[in-house]
């Protein structure tokens, strides 16, 4: 005898738990077929929710959207390239960190989405100014955190060729461009060629 | 009086105007709103053609695709990245030249399209193997000139620090990183900070 399904309302009762349901599987089909090639039907269905479910939380796919970029896909930025920098003793080495983990990750045959907000920064900055602001807000948490660690190193005599600002954008850019040029060959040979270029100059 | 419009068979005499224009028109909307978010008929009505004609040059949306990958993306990346950097005298010029280039056009108030190879790369790669594949020939056309003009330098001594293919594949990541903050953010900053970083350490 098969377990009979929760009814309906058992579900309403949890609304975070639902949200966060969506966003989840948003996000990760986001990542991987892209905003304009998921339907809400297909995150509705995927997410095993009702459409009431889906318009009750995100109003429209614009709305999903906003969400995943500022509470998924920023959380990823948190946690993937920001969290190991700021944690390291000086910049350098964080930034090695973030290398080798992602060397390591893809040198386990997973196939290489790229990174979320450089994926949905060149899909969605022209379709809409509130998905570019929103797209923008994550890269400059993303360099900020990279320039205040810079300047820290700065002030204990740790870094010396570089200015910190203009620095932290170009370590950003260096590894958007490796996770697409990861994305684009299916391995991980740009980004070890990335990774041993700015420990040399470092 | 209106012209009256030519008749349709002395279109089909031009065949081969008529796939250039097709693939101008699906180029730049690829361009401007993703491959995902161009439909067959889009393409059909922006270049004034009939169905017959599209399926005659293009029978799916995906041979469209490739042949936007191959005979425009190619040629946008050899004419805007390439070129300047094999005419230049040594790649450091070159690709500050580049950098100045897209500047001066970004600097004009032109909305920031971001890199088409790029763009591309991120929503197609993962979406159809023989997209990665196509992708991945353009970036390698792009990556090995670069490596070409560094090796020149290096055997008339003026590149010392760099080994030149790991150094190219570090420099095309830049680029494209640099074009993914430009986008994202619609101004230039990112590229001026990244075209002085990579100036000082040239």
């Amino acid at each position: 005898m098969t377990k009979p399904s929760a009814p309906p309302q058992k579900r309403v009762r949890n609304p975070d738990a639902m949200r966060n349901r969506l966003l989840d599987v948003a996000a990760e089909a986001f990542q991987s077929l892209g905003y304009h090639n998921t339907s809400m039907h297909d995150v509705m269905r995927n997410a095993k929710a009702t459409g009431g479910a889906v318009y009750h939380h995100f109003p429209s796919k614009k709305a999903l959207g906003l969400a995943v970029i500022r509470e998924r896909v920023a959380k990823a930025v948190e946690e993937t390239w920001i969290e190991p920098v700021k944690s390291a003793r000086v910049t350098r080495e964080g930034i090695l960190a973030v290398f080798d983990q992602l060397i390591a990750e893809l040198d386990h045959g997973k196939r290489i989405l790229g990174c979320p907000l450089n994926n949905l920064a060149l899909e969605l900055s022209l379709a809409d100014p509130e998905f570019q602001i929103a797209i923008q807000e994550v890269f400059e948490q993303w360099r900020i955190a990279i320039a205040q660690k810079l300047r820290s190193d700065k002030s204990r005599g740790l870094l010396k060729k570089f200015e910190p600002e203009a620095f932290a954008t170009f370590v950003v850019a260096c590894l958007s461009g490796a996770m697409a040029l990861a994305k684009a060959s299916q391995n991980a040979k740009a980004i070890r060629a990335c990774a041993r270029q700015l420990a040399r100059i470092m």
